[in-house]
C-alpha cells in the first residue's frame, strides 16, 4: 500500500464518519411519548416520516458518493475541498426535510428544502467532473461520461425548477426534488443494450 | 489490494459508523441527577437498563452483521441497499427499547417493539442470503447454510408471534423477543460434534 | 490482506468509531452562556472540567487498547464480546464525571465513579489477558507481561479502595481514582534499564 | 502490511471518528423553526452561521492534519498524546464559535475565541514538529520546513495579538484570528517559482 493510496483512503474514512453522523442525526429526535398508547405515537409522524426520507437521500448520496470515490485515487486538495463542500450541504438535508415535515409541505420550507439539493447538486457536480478526470479513459466509456453528464444537469434543473414552482405549488415542488434525488438511485446511469461490455468494465474496476 | 476489495471495506467502515452512533445513542439520555444520592439515581432506571438492553441487542447485531460481511467480497448496488435497510431498522432499536422501559413494558411499546424487530430480521435474511450467496461453496457447508436459514425463521416466526400476543401478553411477548435475539448470541449456529472440520474451516476463513 | 486480518481491523474500526462518540459526548454539554460576560461562564466550570478529566481519562483507555490490539490479529467471538463489555464500561465514564463534578465531589457520585472505574478495570484485565494470550511468546517478554498484570492488579485494589472509602472521605476516593487511572499513562509498564532490548523489541513490533 | 504501518492508520482512523463528530456538532442546533416563513428562519442565523464558520475551520485543520499525519509512519506515545491534545482544543472551537456568534461578535467571546486558538496552534506546532521530524530529509526541503515553522510562528503572533485586542476592538480581533486561520487554507506553504521539483517531490509522497 502505498502512502498515496492511503490517503484516498483517509478521504474516504473520515466523509463515512460524517455521512453516518448525518444519517443518524435524526434518530435522536425521535423521542418515546410517555403515554403507551397508538394516540400519542401519532404527534411522531411528522419527525419519524422526516428521518426515512432524509435517510432514504442520504443513502443514495453516499452511494453515489462511493461509486466515484472508486475512479479517483489521488487526495488533491481540489478533491478535498470539494468533497468538504459536498458534505456541508448535505449536512443540511435533515434540517430542511424536518422543516418541510414539521410544516406539512409548506411553501417556504420547501423553496428552503429545494434550495438546499440546488447547492447539494452543485457540490456533486464539482466532485463527479473531478472524480471522472481522475479515471482513466478505458474506465469509463464517453458514453458513460456523457450520460452522467446530462443526468447531472437535468437533475440540476429540475431542483431549481422546484425553487422557482415552491411558492405556488409547494406539493409538487416537492414531488420534484423527489423525482430527482431518485434519478441517483443507481449510481451509474443505465446503458442500453449492446454496450454491456462497457458497463462490466466499469463493474469491476 | 484491488479496488473491488476496498469496496467492501468502505461498505464496513461506514455501517461501523452507524452502529457506533446507533449503540451510544442512549447513553446520552443518561444525565446526571441533581442530588448527590442514591434516591436520586432510582428514576434513571428506566434509561439505564434500556441503554443496557439496546446496547447488548445492537452489539449482537453487530457481531453478525461482521461475520457476514466476511463472506461477501464485493459491494453490489443490492448489498449496499440491503445494508441500508437492515441500519435503518436496527436505528429504531434504541427508540423502542427506551419506549418499553419508560412505560415499564406496556402493550403498544412492546408490539412496536416487537414490529420494529420483525424489520430487522426482515432485512437481515436478505443480507444473510446475499452475503452467502457470495461466499464460495467450500467456505461454507450447506448444512451450515441450512442451520443459518432455519435459526433466521425461526427467529421472525418469535418476533411475529410477539407482535401478535403483546397485547394480551406484553411482558411474555418483551420474554420471547429477547429469546429470539440471544438465538444470536453466536454467529455461527452451533455444528453437531463429527463436523468440526466445517467449522475450523469457517474460523480461518 | 488476509480476511481474517481485516477482522482485527473492523473490530478496531468499530470500537475507533464508539471511542470517538464517547469521548465527545460531553463537549455536547458546553453551550455557550447567554452573556458576554467572564461571570457568565462560571457556571460552566463544573462542565469543562469534567469534559477535560473525562477526556483525558478516555483518552489513557484508548492509548491502552490500541496497545494491547496490537497483539492480537484474531477477532475471536471471546475478544469480540469482551471489547463490547469493554467498550460499555467506558461509556459510563463521561455520565459518572458529569455526576461528580456537578455535586462538587460529594459521597454518592464518587462512589459511583470508583463502581464504573472498577468495571471498566475488570473488562480491561479479561481484554489484557485475551490479548496477550494471541501474542506470540518472543513479542512480550514474561516481565513485561507480568508487570501488566501487576500492574492491573494494584489498579483494581485502588478502585475498590476508593468506592470503599467514599462516603467517609469522597476528597480522597476521588484522588484514588485519579492516580489508579493515571497508572495507565504509559501503555507499556515501565522496564529496568538493562532489558531494554525487550522494550526496543515491542515498540517495533 | 505491517503491525506497525497499521498503527497510525488507527491512529488516523480514530482522529477521522472525532473530526466527523467535532465538525457536526453545530448542525444539531439548527432546529426547524415552527412557522413556516422567511421571517421564522431568522433568528437562526448566528446558528447558521457559526456552523459555516466553525466548519470551515475545522475542515481547515483536517486538511492540515491529513497532510501532515502522511510523514508520520509510527505513532509513538508522544505523537499520540500531542494528537489528543490537538483534538481536544480543536473541540472546543464549534462551542467558541457559537459563543461569538450569538452575543455578535462581543468582546469576551472573541477573547476565548482568539484564546482557543492560541491553544490550538500551541498543539498544531507540537504535531507540525513531531511529524516532520519523522519525514525522511529528502521528502521536505530545508525551505519547505523553515517556511512551515514560519508560518506556524507568524499564526501564533495573529492569535496573541487578537487576544490582547479582543477587549478594545472586538471586530478586528475576529477579523485577526480569520485571516491566521485562512493562512493555512493551503496545507503546505507556496514554494516560489524554480523550486517546483520539490513541491512535486511532495505531491507524489
Amino acid at each position: 500500500m502505498s502512502p498515496r493510496k492511503a490517503n484516498i483512503e483517509r478521504l474516504a474514512t473520515f466523509s463515512d464518519g460524517v455521512f453516518a453522523v448525518i444519517i443518524t442525526i435524526m434518530v435522536l429526535d425521535l423521542r418515546p411519548p410517555e403515554h403507551p398508547t397508538f394516540a400519542s405515537l401519532l404527534p411522531l409522524w411528522p419527525t419519524a416520516l422526516s428521518y426515512l426520507v432524509s435517510y432514504l437521500f442520504i443513502a443514495i448520496v453516499w452511494t453515489n458518493h462511493h461509486h466515484l470515490l472508486r475512479f479517483a485515487d489521488e487526495s488533491t486538495p481540489r478533491l478535498i475541498w470539494i468533497n468538504f463542500a459536498h458534505l456541508f450541504t448535505v449536512s443540511l438535508v435533515p434540517f430542511a426535510t424536518a422543516w418541510v415535515a414539521s410544516t406539512r409541505i409548506a411553501a417556504v420550507p420547501v423553496f428552503l428544502y429545494a434550495a438546499v439539493f440546488v447547492l447539494v447538486e452543485l457540490a456533486y457536480l464539482q466532485f463527479e467532473h473531478h472524480a471522472l478526470t481522475q479515471a482513466e479513459v478505458e474506465e469509463i466509456s464517453p458514453r458513460t461520461r456523457r450520460l452522467a453528464w446530462i443526468r447531472s444537469l437535468v437533475a440540476l434543473g429540475l431542483f431549481l425548477t422546484a425553487m422557482f414552482v415552491s411558492f405556488e405549488f409547494p406539493r409538487c415542488s416537492f414531488a420534484l426534488v423527489c423525482c430527482a434525488v431518485l434519478l441517483y438511485l443507481v449510481p451509474e446511469p443505465p446503458v442500453p443494450p449492446g454496450e454491456s461490455t462497457d458497463s462490466v468494465s466499469l463493474k469491476t474496476v
